[in-house]
C-alpha cells in the first residue's frame, strides 16, 4: 500500500484546480499523507524547453474549451483568473508549507476558489489578501511571510527539486515514487493507492530500451523515407 | 446535428492507436462521415515549436506507462512499435486517401495493429508489406503509389492544411469546425455529434478576450514579484 502522496501545482494552470478539488479527498479516504508542493510552471518549462499550453493560440483555445466541458459536466464553479497569464509567484510563496504551516490546505483553496472558481485576479496581492481574509486568514502576516527571502529561496528549491524529481508539468501527483501527469488521471492514482496499479513494469522497462530509429527533425512531410 | 467527422493522426502517436480503435464506431452508429487525414507529426511540432512528449525523458517515460495503464483496463492489444520514433512517413502515405482509396480504413487499421498492437516496425517498408498483405491488402501497388511524387506532395501539403486549421497535436478530431485533441476526450466527441455539446461559447469567447498579465520568461522562482 502507498503510505505518501505528493502533490506539485501551481495556480497558472486550470487543470491544476481540477485535480486539486480532488485531491485531498482521495487522500483523506484512504488516510495518506499528502504533501502540498507550489512550483513554479515557468520554471519546469524553461528547464525543459517545452512551451506551456497557453504559449499555442489554437491549443490555448482548445484548452480553456476543455476545461469549460470539464466544470459543467462535473458541476464545477469556473470563471478563470481574469488576468491570464498572471505572476503567480506571491500566490506560490503564500501556499509554502514554510508559510502557510498548519493553514496550508486552507491557503491553496481559498486561492484556487477565488482565482479559478471565482475569477479574481492572482496576480494581485490586494486582491490575494481579500481572498485569505474572506476565508477568515490573516493574510497581512502571511504576506509578510511570503515576501521574505526565506521564501523566495524555498520556492526557488521546491521547483528545483521538482524538476530532479522529473516534474515536467502541473498538476503533478506523486504516489510513493510514480508520477502522475494531470487532472484526467486520477482514476490511476486511486488504484495506485489501493495497491491495483494496472502497470506491468516489466513491459515498460522493455519498451523504453527500445532503440530510436529516426529524428524528426529531419524528416519532412515531402521528404524521402 | 454534426455533419462531418475528420480525423488526425500520425502513427508516431499511440494515443492515435487508442482514438482510432473508437472513432469509426462512433461515427459509424451515427451515419456521419469520417475522414481520415495522416499527418507528419513533426510537421506539427516544427510549426508549433513544441517538442513531442517523448522528446522530455520524464514525460516519455509517462507516456509509455499512461499508455500501457489504459490498455490494460481497456482489454486493448498493445506492444508499441519495437522501433520508437521511427520515419513514419511512408505509413502515412499508404494511409492517404489519394492512395489507398476505398481501402483507406483498412490500411490504417492494418498499420496501426501491426504496429501498436503487434509491435513491427513501421519504419521499415518490408514490415509494412507484410502487414498489409496479412490484411489481404496489394501492398506492392499501395507502396508503388505511397512512393510516387504525388503522394509526397499530397502528404505535405494534408499537413499544411492541418496546421491551418489549428492541429497543434495527434490525434485530432474535429466535429464540423470544432477542435478535439487527444484520445481520452471522445465522450466529448460523442456530445458534441449528439447536439449535446455542453460548452457555452460566449463563456470562452469572454475568456480568451482577457488581458495578459504577465511574460513567464521574466518570472523566476527566487525572482521579485
Amino acid at each position: 500500500m502507498a503510505s505518501r502522496v505528493d502533490f506539485y501545482f501551481d495556480y497558472i494552470s486550470g487543470y491544476a484546480y481540477f485535480a486539486w478539488l480532488r485531491i485531498q479527498e482521495i487522500c483523506d479516504r484512504r488516510g495518506v499523507a499528502l504533501d502540498i508542493h507550489p512550483v513554479l510552471f515557468a520554471g519546469l518549462l524553461e528547464r525543459w524547453g517545452q512551451l506551456g499550453p497557453a504559449e499555442i493560440p489554437p491549443k490555448r483555445e482548445w484548452a480553456y474549451k476543455d476545461a469549460f466541458r470539464h466544470a459543467r459536466l462535473h458541476g464545477i464553479e469556473l470563471s478563470c483568473p481574469k488576468v491570464h497569464p498572471f505572476n503567480p509567484l506571491l500566490a506560490l510563496r503564500l501556499s509554502l508549507p514554510e508559510v502557510a504551516g498548519a493553514a496550508q490546505r486552507r491557503v491553496v483553496s481559498a486561492i484556487f476558489r477565488a482565482g479559478w472558481g471565482q475569477g479574481i485576479d492572482l496576480g494581485s496581492p490586494e486582491e490575494l489578501a481579500g481572498a485569505l481574509d474572506r476565508e477568515g486568514l490573516d493574510s497581512a502576516a502571511l504576506i509578510q511571510q511570503a515576501s521574505a527571502p526565506a521564501a523566495k529561496e524555498a520556492l526557488r528549491q521546491g521547483t528545483e527539486r521538482a524538476v530532479g524529481r522529473g516534474v515536467f508539468g502541473v498538476p503533478t501527483t506523486f504516489v510513493d515514487d510514480e508520477l502522475f501527469w494531470g487532472s484526467d488521471r486520477m482514476e490511476y492514482i486511486e488504484l495506485a493507492l489501493d495497491g491495483r496499479d494496472p502497470l506491468d513494469h516489466a513491459r515498460v522497462r522493455e519498451a523504453l530500451a527500445r532503440p530510436r530509429g529516426a529524428d524528426r527533425r529531419k524528416v519532412r512531410p515531402g521528404g524521402d523515407g
